[in-house]
């Protein structure tokens, strides 16, 4: 059992997931992407830290995670670990104030304020985020709006909970928050429960949840067509037995320019539930 | 310029060090060595953290760096950054005084007291650091022998400062103590005015570095003679304008087992320099 705080764990969990490879379409230990280098993750996931300790302290979950996404914007590559942040936030939180179960991290993010709404559209000021159209039907203020949409979001008394609940059919990030963190707390579990490095183990379950969700993140910026039809032949890479058809598949996702970043956040959300639970490094 | 504080500075240039490659002997970005993996880095980076701001409040260099180690070594991989700590902790206390300069290092390292000699005997009970016989004219308790040394340094009243002093010939690490930092500092500069990658700029360093200077941590385990061939076989590397010699260079000494650690020491305090003089990630 490892002696590191909450805050140490979210922060080794960035670490270890941009290190994992081969995880298709993403930089890894392996690959850079256009514009997007394996350093950039490095220093974000530094520049995460102090965010990440405030979590565990008596900061709010929304100013930990705008601290956090500032910290993490402290390099040229852009963003980098925003949605992993938006997960692992209130996942410190809950480690830091108890037992680190589903129950335990719903109650938490349940318990978001209009004041934590309102951190989370500012967090957006820091760095810029791949955001598509949300749908007709979406009753949030668009998040490209940034700190502008403050005092709509005052004024209608609006929760980060209820912000995200509004885009967690289309946000995979969004979807852990509503939903209980059940593919975070599974990858976890798989994480946990695995043999071999632990780089080795993420890898395969971020090709695992590539194969049995659509990345909502591809979805958005190529379709939900692609994001499909990535994930079926992520499901043949995975089912398939052969470390050759996983690099085949790797490198013909970075060619497209696909990159499942959704897969990726949940993954190092997973990578601290299974730290938390003992996971050695 | 970023925002970082000289702790995460420091972390990050822990994490750019081991990330850069190819680095010959060393494990990086593409190579590990065996039973001390890539991972076992990141995670003594995360656990070196809380030493590290130790040494930007007001804890004493000893009993910074003996917490950085302490938190180091919670990971499989054994001894990752003992030596770049023993470097790092005095660059970052310096630098959280005032101006980062090779005098006010010297004046940092210059001040350590007896309690900084005590809590660096009990750092090696955390870890196994690699540690050759002591010249015989060495007048100082041998650090195998860790917290039960300490009665002795109180005895005879050693500084931290003393007792490197007393090593500062057969290893690196004491010599950049006792002689102002010049290698750090000088691979700081050569960091900054180059241009690419960070990591390729400390790549190159860091065999720029084995070319001039017999690695002492090579000699420790291999001896003087292959350390200076080490040297030699580096200077052609780094001359001969072809990364295809460099490669080759550094698959041979992984198979050789060879492992330039000093230089790699070195490397991470130069990488810290240029963060702190404001070099890009």
């Amino acid at each position: 059992m490892n002696r590191r705080s909450p805050a140490a764990n979210a922060q080794l969990a960035l670490l270890l997931e941009v290190a994992s490879t081969p995880k298709p379409g993403n930089v890894d230990r392996r690959r850079d992407i256009p514009g997007l280098r394996f350093e950039h993750f490095l220093a974000g996931a530094v520049g995460a830290r102090d965010g990440l300790e405030g979590a565990t302290a008596d900061e709010p979950v929304g100013e930990a995670f705008e601290r956090a996404v500032a910290g993490m914007s402290d390099q040229s590559g852009g963003n980098t670990q925003f949605g992993a942040l938006l997960l692992l936030v209130p996942l410190v939180k809950t480690a830091s104030l108890g037992e680190l179960s589903p129950d335990a991290a719903r109650g938490v993010v349940e318990s978001t304020t209009v004041d934590d709404a309102a951190a989370f559209y500012r967090a957006f000021e820091h760095v810029d985020v791949a955001v598509g159209d949300l749908p007709e039907d979406v009753d949030a203020p668009d998040v490209r709006r940034g700190a502008a949409a403050v005092a709509e979001i005052e004024e209608r008394g609006l929760t980060l909970y209820d912000v995200l609940a509004e885009s967690a059919d289309v946000d995979g990030v969004a979807g852990e928050w509503v939903e209980g963190f059940p593919r975070s707390f599974r990858v976890g579990e798989d994480i946990v429960t695995g043999t071999g490095p632990i780089t080795d183990r993420a890898a395969w379950a971020f090709l695992d949840q590539l194969a049995r969700e659509p990345d909502t993140h591809v979805a958005k910026g190529h379709g939900e067509a692609v994001a499909h039809s990535v994930m079926v032949r992520a499901q043949e890479a995975r089912d398939g037995n052969d470390p050759a058809l996983v690099e085949a598949f790797a490198e013909s996702l970075v060619e497209e320019g696909i990159n499942p970043g959704t897969t990726a956040d949940v993954v190092a959300a997973g990578l601290f539930v299974a730290l938390e639970r003992g996971a050695e490094v």
